[in-house]
């Protein structure tokens, strides 16, 4: 079996968002009357906001609790009961779960933790809480979660007591691994006015996971955006599915990864258990399948705040404007520095700004003259007439720390027309405690979107803009990614095949590789000349040696000799270092001699990911920069080709002082590799370095080297 | 006259800080009684926050204003007048600076626009300001400003209504040549409870500037850190010297620049008629000079307020300790990517905190779990212990959104603890609105060092620590920069000296360049063999042309000839193409062949910061990355080395794959460049490029290849 394909299909009930999010009926099992404790805030939370369903307390020490009935178990309920929350100690939830299932609760949300995040003793009670709930067909939350909160239905489910209690409806939902990151979110996005669909707290992912969620958000009619905190992935090829049936209903996926560091991920492990990933793999991945990957808390929020808002703009191209001259400075600095392009004021549009004179020089970004800006006619006109300016996509209005004079003064005009326009426009006022509270009143109430810094405004509005282009990424990528064929593992290679066989086996799955010619010990000096006259000069001899890898190290290559004479000297000079250094030779390796760019081209194997190719620098450069980007195998010839636009490298290849590359043969190379890779499973690693692109536009590219990596044989 | 060094020699009266910030008497000249506007903001400011000076108004149109006698014009005030804020149109300002002069004020702050910042006349009526103060021995501040506020003394001279009126005193001086960005950095820091020394806005700089304010604030006992809005510095080696003075009286220089992008500096352009410098160039002096550059608002207030409260800490690692296991992996991402390094715990620490198994595994980040956040105690006992370990030197305590009731019962602890660190303690606790008011009230009562996100903190932290660094070099920079000698002009070089020209005389200069023949073209053929053999081979011959820059573009380089056939061979392909393209010979250059790694040097004037040499990656790297650092010139061995550790092929030469670069003799040249350089004020432009620096210890660095560019020779 593909080490790629999880056992998502085993039997697994599709997740009903509806039981999970706005369950009819809920019990709370585990439920206490400590007050402020963590077992009596589920149903703290769920009575002070009002659920209207039927809550069923279970603990048997108590037969009431907050006016409602209690009950010693689940079974003792007697009525259908949608959902389930679990509090008890770890000891005690199997019993509680299995008591769930035999009730036929349809989701069980387990906050209780001491499971994998806790060891193998704790991975092992999970795996038995995974068996009894697929066996009765329920479905399980967490465990080591917080549960969900539904802000539609005003339905908080879930045991703490730091969540904000006035609810700012939205169409974005939570998805996250960490409880306390889903809570911090949740509040953060809330206290900045933010509108929330719902949060879900996935905790250790025993059955349901980030996949599940974003598959079924996918179908929610109160969802368009959906943003993840995620650890790691459990099952690569199931969110992939997921996000592209949310990229069909039209709604952006972000993701902010934890663990991206090393000390990150050292604590990433010890509270999930999830093995940390490469973060490049992952930054990579999400690129590929058009996951906006985000970097902050912040950013997350308020670039899924403005996703929901507006649709995003057809190009980069900003136009900042301010009534405070360093404050234009600091804003395109800004934008600039996050990739966004503040062009020039066209003639028509200074034209335009020009006619009477309130300006000495209009430009972007726009510093607005204390004239314009106290003329609420006239600042109207120039807004307009720069709403119709085709040369930017979308706009800043940067409003400084204002106090109530002259937020109430100034501000609506400002408001009036990021309303009225067509483009993105969002509205920065730099907040400061009380003098500007008036200002922030205003805004609210003005319902266009604003940000309390220049800074918050702009890399909102540059993750806006990335999706319109990650939107088209992922519009291009294949449905499914699997290999249409498989390639038997051939008998004669070994586990760690020497360069000649790697390269013999290459090419005979058709890539192109340097024609060589390997000449046995006994007859190299014999036949050296013949096989370089068929080979052609200038050439490249290597002299293979047991157990030599780095050949070039001790001299063992020699590069561009062109005539006989070049080659015995060559020869010699081997047979020297090897009596030297008493070296047992397997034999001489003449090729032909390619120049241009070098390239690496490899393959690996990632437990989560799956069969990876990478694509980087070569030679020199590889040794100083870090040049290189990971992709889903197989992939396509855009894929490609996006991929080496995002590298040094492929910059270098569109060409360069004159010099035109080879760029489409070497994309044949990444792809053809690609499917042979995505179709050897038995191939563990493999490294072509280096391929040469020639630098001229037809000149091709080859495969000068190759080294290979075959899982170990399976014993039969 | 050298074009560094500018003219602040003559005759200025040093900055009275105490006329400028607490004068004894304020005029304010163009006082008005239109309620909100401009013209009476000053008086409305003066009198809100109780000035206990004497307040005179003047306007004509008046004789009374707010109660106080109001005055024709300050000749008419009949006592002496420290200061004066001219309100008036543009027009007028000059007569009223005349009278400003006449009564012998000493400080003038014209906030009036209309100036440099409008074109050539409003130059003109600029320089006609200055020579008026300077004659009379007035300083003047502005135009185009908006003046002071001493939040020490309570005087708030500056005519906006938008300032918080709450003020909160501090060691912060704020120094910014945009008056909307003084605003905005002035209450945004109060608004965060940050406390703020005073606010200077120096507009055009037509007098006071950037550097006479960090000069006279380095003297300044309320004044422990300068912050700088700068955007564009007037006057480098006065800043330098002002800078120099700050760090030896202790004090921090924090400077944000706009106009760092090409957009910002448009901008910048208009607003102040400031020429915009390269950024790269500004940054990488600041670090030469021990300025801690920041790149945004908050990160220039939150880094001086913790610059102003603690001292650095002894290295950058850091401890980071929160109660959510996803708030530890995000924060030791963002540490991680600002440069702070999270070690893992010690065995001895482990051991310590994991006695009484409360911990599962302790690591950093350190994911308390909720048995010992909820234990006061314990909890004391815990950040007691990891307050000993010697293996951090600053910590942060990550609190989640915590509302009311556990941000009373868990907060106290936390507090207690960063109060009695002896190392940077910051507590960062995420704010949402409502909810966690009471949590920042307990903060703010607590007086501990508090952020309201992970990310705000770690960059003020990661500030504290780079200032470590900072002002270490700040220590070892030489006092005064400039050339001990004077290298006259040679009469025998043009103004574009040939490739041999400029490299005979850079080895007359003493530096080391590779050994060449210059043979004229009538005696190259005879003659080659001979000179060759004197050199040695491998060698490298160059056919030049006249007109010919890139030579090897048109095959006229031969780099490794290894014997005479193939220098015969070399000169035969060269008449060939010489005669093919219908070229001038200027004769034919043969030269040792050199290998090792390829660097670049050169030297440019910049109007601004003058003399300034570059060190950069040379060949292929070149093109690919961007790794070059510019240094004011002359410079010492040890800013040379500090100067390429900060490159990319500066690491590669401290060793690479076994591999021992000559890095010594690199900085040998660039020393003795820079040294050159700043005494020959007659050299525009130089590139030393390539030079090889040999792949062994002591291998050498050699010129390779030279180009100079000379001034204009006068015409006497």
């Amino acid at each position: 079996m593909n080490t790629e394909t999880a056992p998502r299909a085993l039997g697994r009930p599709a997740l009903d968002l509806g039981a999970l999010l706005a369950p009819r009926s809920i019990a709370i099992i585990g439920a206490s009357s400590n007050e402020g404790g963590y077992s009596s805030r589920s149903l703290t939370n769920l009575l002070r906001t009002g659920y209207s369903g039927s809550i069923y307390p279970v603990n048997p020490r108590h037969t009431e609790l907050a006016g409602l009935p209690c009950y010693p178990s689940v079974g003792h309920i007697g009525q259908p009961v949608d959902a389930a929350i679990l509090l008890v100690r770890g000891d005690l939830v199997t019993d509680a779960v299995r008591d769930c299932v035999d009730a036929g609760v349809k989701v069980i949300t387990v906050c209780s933790a001491g499971f994998a995040e806790d060891g193998e003793q704790g991975a092992a009670r999970q795996a038995e809480l995974v068996d009894l709930t697929r066996a009765g067909g329920s479905r399980l939350l967490g465990p080591n979660c917080i549960g969900t909160v539904n802000v539609i239905d005003n339905i908080v489910a879930c045991p703490t007591l730091n969540i904000t209690d006035v609810f700012t409806p939205g169409s974005i939902s939570i998805v996250s691994q960490s409880g306390g990151m889903a809570v911090n979110l949740f509040n953060r996005a809330q206290g900045r006015g933010i509108g929330i669909r719902g949060v879900v707290s996935v905790g250790n992912e025993a059955d349901v996971d980030v996949a599940d969620l974003v598959d079924a958000l996918a179908d929610d009619e109160h969802t368009m955006v959906i943003a993840l905190f995620v650890e790691e992935l459990r099952d690569v090829p199931a969110f992939a599915a997921a996000v592209a049936k949310a990229h069909r209903a039209g709604k952006p996926v972000l993701a902010l990864k934890a663990g991206r560091s090393e000390a990150g991920a050292r604590s990433s492990l010890s509270h999930t258990g999830a093995l940390a990933g490469s973060h490049r793999v992952f930054g990579n991945v999400m690129e590929q399948l058009g996951v906006l990957e985000v970097d902050s808390i912040d950013a997350l929020i308020d670039s899924a705040d403005l996703l929901s808002r507006m649709e995003p703009p057809a190009s980069n191209r900003i136009l900042i404007v301010s009534p405070s001259g360093g404050e234009c400075s600091y804003a395109a600095d800004r934008a600039s520095e996050l990739g966004l392009r503040v062009p020039a004021l066209s003639a028509q549009t200074i034209d335009a700004l020009s006619g009477d004179m309130r300006f000495g020089t209009p430009g972007n970004p726009l510093d607005l003259t204390g004239q314009v800006i106290g003329n609420a006619g006239y600042l109207a006109g120039v807004l307009r007439e720069l709403e119709r300016a085709p040369e930017f996509d979308m706009v800043l209005y940067a409003i400084p720390t204002w106090g109530p004079h002259d937020a109430q003064r100034l501000l609506p005009g400002f408001i009036t027309a990021a309303q009225a326009s067509v483009k993105p426009t969002v509205i920065s006022a730099w907040t400061a405690a009380n003098l500007t509270q008036h200002g922030e009143a205003v805004l609210a109430a003005g319902k266009s979107s604003h940000f309390g810094s220049v800074d918050a405004a702009l890399i909102a509005l540059s993750n806006l803009a990335r999706w319109s282009d990650l939107r088209a990424t992922a519009a291009k990528a294949p449905t499914a990614r699997g290999a249409a064929t498989v390639v038997p593992r051939p008998a004669e290679l070994p586990e760690l095949p020497t360069e000649h066989q790697a390269k013999t086996f290459l090419r005979r799955q058709g890539l192109p590789v340097s024609r060589e010619v390997l000449l046995a010990d006994t007859v190299a000096a014999a036949h050296a000349a013949g096989a370089a006259a068929d080979l052609g000069f200038p050439l490249v001899a290597k002299q293979l040696c047991a157990g030599v890898v780095h050949k070039s190290d001790l001299g063992l290559v020699r590069v561009g000799l062109r005539d006989k004479a070049e080659l015995d000297q060559a020869l010699k000079g081997f047979a020297e270092i090897v009596a030297g250094r008493d070296l047992e030779s397997e034999g001489l390796l003449l090729a032909e001699l390619h120049r241009g760019t070098e390239v690496i081209v490899g393959g690996i194997r990632d437990p989560r990911f799956g069969p990876l190719v990478m694509v980087g620098a070569g030679g020199v450069l590889a040794e100083l920069v870090d040049d290189v980007v990971f992709r889903l195998c197989p992939l396509t010839r855009e894929e490609a080709g996006a991929a080496l636009d995002g590298l040094a490298v492929g910059r270098l290849l569109r060409g360069h002082r004159g010099t035109r590359y080879d760029r489409d043969a070497l994309i044949e190379i990444i792809v053809g590799f690609s499917e042979l890779f995505a179709a050897s499973d038995w191939l563990a690693q493999a490294d072509l370095n280096p391929v040469i692109v020639a630098d001229t536009p037809t000149g091709g590219a080859v495969i000068v080297d190759a080294a290979l990596v075959l899982t170990p044989p399976t014993k039969e």
